[in-house]
């Protein structure tokens, strides 16, 4: 909506004891995990090894009638796919799952993550007579894994071979004839978790609300690294290339997943409140209300209310019924048009001093609007509070960003002036060590490379 | 979303001094309307008395696209409506505005309300030859009007008219080829309110919102009675039917109104932040955090932690990506799935003792549900507190409810029972003198009728 | 296709003795007059008094989806219509079956004709208190007759009394809750006939065609002036209004009927056949091949080819793959590109002295442009008949024309100088005399106003 | 519609001197081939090497509308393709033009035919390592391209090598980022020609009709195993593999191909007659009216009725206005409900001996159903001649037939038995021998397989 960041993808995968109504599920899921992409979505059912999919561009239940989910019909195995969709990569061919038909067997894949070595990858595969139909990285890994599948006897082999060739980050999804395979990067950049239901379906999917939407019950994540198979036989691991360090992106848990899920033992909705908590330690201000930017802004906005004792209220009211087409106003109308979707609730902030929490500043544009309507509204003072250290580095491994010039944070040298730039009285980050203590108890290690440019693998030059 | 209480209709009007895109006004405040009723929606857009109109089934976003923005064109004046539609009741016809053309005139017309004798007039009307389209009160409205108009010299007149006809809650915008008029009936029993952009547009909203939404100026609100009329000779007023008694629906502070709207001088927001707090008084309980379900029961939440001292939490996630045609559960599986669209965010409730608080009970099927659902996250006792009285009595003023038999308050003697019912530990009601002191200094009187039995006005007897 | 004539409507409507799949049969018998209206088509069940409609833009395939059919239900009545709307007139509540709801039951009517003192009519009930939706004269009859019915003990006696109203050409079709009503102005300018299924259903079509579809069994037509009930008491007659000279459009034979139905006891293939025989008498020619202009020029050109014992060739070949949405040429594209819907057979004419014959000549620009297209083929000579005579007067009663100064014939004193304009080397139309003689033994008289200016019934001053 | 013999599709491609508009140009071309394929389209525009493609099941009309045909935008080529489906072959990766990106330049191609060792191909393509998004064979026939290309130096050679890999039937359009290539398989199954615009475009199509509808010239056909590619520096050819023989299907002359076509210097409706003249010749019948099946049997008939001084009639009309979801009656009322889609025209066939000519007879239900309507209307003979000989053996070329155990030619000895089965007086099939003689002076030879089960080419024996 307002220049944000974007997370890649959201994945969902069932494996069913007996055919069922897996499309139905996974269509919950997907619902469930709409917040991680909302541009295309895709489901892919297994019934025995015959595959049937849809996906195209719109939300979940826009894309899903009652009679497209009849179409899919019932099977043992489906997996399914959300996304967003970075302006001029909008072709059908790149809509996940991708489908694929081989002698070997066919399969469907879905993932979130991005491919540093990708267009190595393919370049080598089309000069060996490869060819492409879309633009995405999806493409790029079934090559990986056919090539690795046609040397070896079985998927699961050629999954840990096609994980030689493969940097970056992904959390896979597989479906075969028989079997559904989920793995991780070594360094787990994105999440991917195990459940249950009380039927005995196993399911995999990027976020545990995503679970609870169908009433599985949360296993375990998947391990940084990990490739785990399900089939008749039972579920089984390979921890080959396990053990590598972990470097889970921290913006998962400041900004891109559901509240209401749990990533690596640590709950995301607690570890904002405790983003803000540590703000209000770090940036102690005097003031009269803390509100929080929609939505993601509001858990800190709450956590620095309660450690410091001053009241938290709604400064906010953000407009829900997105359709699908709605008409953006046109640039000259912009400036003032923020309140069609985002509107201050002037009893909250007239005549006080307001501290205002946002998760993030990417352009500094929308901020500057925003706190220019909370003057409007009669704020005496306003104090922007960030539950995240400044943004100054790109993102290889699956979050969507815009270039360096444009990041604010790389635009200006000094905090104070990027304040004056968005017109608060006072402007302060979350450091980096406090960012990275926010999901408390958390199994695993955080990549911080977009505050501090070191990444937890090499970044291919060419990409740099 | 879980069988809650249904406002009928929101409107919107504008007049511009000069031909501009009023349809695209119309669609922003119409927008921000959208919580009104979701159902149907319709903009009539009048250029210099020549009408078009655009009207379907569908949310705001969805109905007018570009294209059907375009074909509207521009004009100086336009009305727009948005509808929750009961079963049955989903012509064509039936969505508002009507537009109807007569040798004196097009006029199109879009209303808030209920006509208690509009089933009398209809009857009447077509002994005399009238035919109706379709069943809504609409019709019977436009008929009155036009019935006065052919014996009097100007719609104002026509419309003052009409009111001794018209019995029960309407909150009118008409428009004739050279006039906007806005009208409300003797009680005031739905909002309207009026302001003005800065290049001169009149604008008349159901809240204040939409006013927001297109950068006007609120003004004031159209009097109980009042008949406003804008045309090129400025802004006139009648007024008499003015001072019979106002008697507005207080569940617009409750429930159905938008939080940052303003109506009769009281903030919406702050209202439900004393509704709250009026609770902690009423209802002392000893807990560990205080809860909301969303989106109206929130702010009461937040005002009964700020007079207790016990903390807000955010207790509920719900889902926001509503589609044109999610597929609802099955009812075999939907005792389960309220979680589809209101997810427990189990780090706030687990092992606590918990404060939910929630705008009103209806069937008390889905308290019951949700209050499952926090017991199944762990929390170790659940009270319920609601924002309003128990709902004991039909509305015929424009709210849709249940027949009374399944009101659960109309069904058990006791609130234990009912408490009982639900499931929860304890349940406590605000009391109907406080629920009426809850909009701070608000300019009007209340109708507590579906409290009471007791209705500012006589309702027919063969509605009751 | 071409800026030719444009018949107005087809109704369609069916009377089961059991309530059955009434929509079903409408639709297949719609699809069967799809020729004589391509705008917009509705339909209207009635099932024991509760009417369910739906209607829209659009071909009959394309409106009437296997969903919607299921939504209209099963019934013991329906009737429907298919429409050509021309320009400005396109709203929803302008196509038809209008649906009425009153106290004394609901109607649904739908009507083939036009109504001449329809303005009139309208503004003395505007006057009276009446609103109207829409611009169609359909309202204007379902007021005649509502007016009647509230001073009347019967639906009969109604209509008969807004008989009496209502001036012009009407082939109307009206369902109360009980009966099905047929009536036929008394010049009967348009077709109407009825029929019996085997499993005793009465029906009711514009053309015999739409009988056939349903495989019901042809009965007789509907008398001028004749109104015919349907009721469980059996069928009943009211002749009141017969008797007054018949007058059939002349163009339903030459244009717009389809070639297998069969109107006041003459087939239309026949009659064109016939007047192909009379042109070849009227205008022999010295040729090679006779050609006609699809569809409705086709069996003239065979009959001229009988007749005058020259080959019958098909010169052109129609694009039959119309969708909702071709996309025409621009207007610069336009001269060349009559031939993406009407091509040259090259081999049929190339070196050949071409007779071609055509229903009848509007504005004339087509017709040059498909001499021209012929003549490009490698025709030699091309002489153009015409199986009608010159089209010199508007008509009042149902044909959309163009407005006189547009019309060819009129532009021109001479067929000589039209002949010229048009590009061929020689020119005839049929004469008036024969075009009444082309129904082979038809049971009526033929208005033929369009050619002599003297039209049946006296037209209102204001619309000459 | 009737269980008929379908063709399998229809290409177009443009190369234009300068960047115009090419996506109209292949919309109004790809709806003159509509008849060639009515399940499928798409367009696929190159603007200097970026490809842009839209592809979508539905008639050429309803997949293309302004909008769609907008966002192809302008480009200096273009192909196009439309294409009857098979039932289970409707996934949208089978849906041509096929798009794909590669390191050495992208290619989009579209092909007509049947690739006759693609699933051989396949096979060894997976084992490679390849992998395939559908089931069509344009994928097979990308890798054969590609994988020569990889080790050559120009895309026609890279052409002439994936030649001599693939067996069977192919008219392929090809267009890389500068050249437009057609190539036609060494038997020529299928038509391909070449024409040229007024302004200098070099256009590609299945068959003459789609070059007139754009005002292209005709220059020539592509010659069997000819390889053109046109660029900027003019129109090159190879004909390395010319001269194996041609065998042209004949049923594009019997049934597949517009009238006004010309295919191989042949006129299409003309080997129509002549078929009918053959008949005449080799079935003389005493008849009073010779009737033909539309569309393709009515030029047959009106052969064998100026070979035979037969009078010739119009004893069928067809309903024209074909919907995207016409529904289709149930099996039940299928028997009588031929008569919705074709009715016959009782003036034509009442009390009379009838010769009805119809172009194939595949299964023979639709036949006998015809038949039964024509006694029905009150014919006295039916004598029926079809105008191709009996169709006993696959076709592994491009034409979807039925299996050999439901065509009537197998399941009956004799043409005595199968009149029986069909109920007529009597019947005629044309001989072999005249069928290959009907396209007067064409230029190649014909394949007729499937009467004679003779093929041109070795068929693969497991497709026998």
């Amino acid at each position: 909506m307002f220049g944000q960041l974007h997370e890649e993808c959201g994945v969902f995968g069932i494996y069913e004891p007996v055919v069922s109504n897996v499309a139905r599920s996974t269509y919950y899921a997907l619902y469930a995990l709409q917040h991680r992409g909302q541009e295309c979505c895709g489901i892919a059912v297994n019934e025995n090894g015959v595959f049937r999919s849809h996906r195209s561009a719109g939300l979940v239940p826009d894309v899903f009638t009652a009679e497209s989910l009849e179409k899919l019909g019932k099977g043992n195995m489906a997996i399914g796919h959300v996304r967003y969709a970075s302006f001029g990569d909008f072709n059908f061919e790149n809509i996940q799952p991708l489908v694929i038909r081989h002698v070997k067997g066919s399969i469907a894949l879905a993932y979130n993550g991005s491919i540093t070595n990708a267009s190595e990858l393919r370049r080598q595969y089309e000069l060996e007579g490869a060819i492409f139909h879309g633009t995405s990285d999806s493409e790029v890994i079934a090559y990986a894994i056919t090539k690795a599948r046609i040397q070896t006897e079985s998927i699961e082999k050629a999954m840990e071979m096609a994980m030689n060739t493969l940097k970056g980050a992904y959390s896979i999804l597989l479906m075969t004839g028989k079997k559904m395979i989920a793995a991780r990067d070594p360094n787990g950049f994105r999440p991917l978790c195990m459940g249950k239901t009380d039927d005995g379906a196993i399911v995999f999917a990027s976020e545990s609300c995503a679970l609870e939407s169908i009433n599985a019950n949360f296993i375990r994540d998947v391990k940084p690294g990990e490739i785990i198979s399900v089939s008749e036989q039972g579920v089984s691991t390979n921890e080959t290339h396990c053990g590598k360090g972990s470097g889970l992106c921290v913006f998962e848990f400041v900004y891109f997943a559901r509240p209401d899920s749990v990533i690596e033992g640590a709950s995301v909705s607690e570890a904002r409140l405790r983003a803000g908590a540590f703000l209000a330690l770090e940036h102690p201000v005097q003031a009269d209300v803390v509100i929080g930017v929609p939505d993601s802004g509001l858990d800190a906005a709450l956590g620095y209310a309660r450690q410091s004792g001053i009241p938290y209220g709604v400064g906010f009211i953000k407009n829900r019924y997105v359709g699908r087409s709605f008409i953006q106003p046109t640039q000259g109308e912009r400036e003032e048009a923020v309140k069609i979707k985002l509107n201050v609730n002037r009893s909250v902030v007239e005549g006080k001093r307001v501290i205002m929490i946002d998760d993030s500043i990417v352009r500094g544009t929308t901020s500057a609007r925003i706190v220019n309507l909370l003057r409007e509204a009669g704020a005496t003072e306003v104090h922007m509070l960030v539950s995240s250290p400044p943004f100054k580095y790109p993102c290889y491994f699956g979050t969507d960003i815009s270039s360096q010039d444009k990041l604010i944070a790389c635009r200006f040298d000094s905090v104070d002036e990027i304040a004056k730039e968005i017109g608060v009285d006072s402007l302060g980050y979350l450091s980096v060590e406090s960012v990275k203590k926010i999901a408390k108890n958390a199994k695993c290690g955080f990549c911080d490379g977009c505050f501090t440019g070191k990444y937890p693998v090499e970044v291919p030059e060419k990409l740099q």
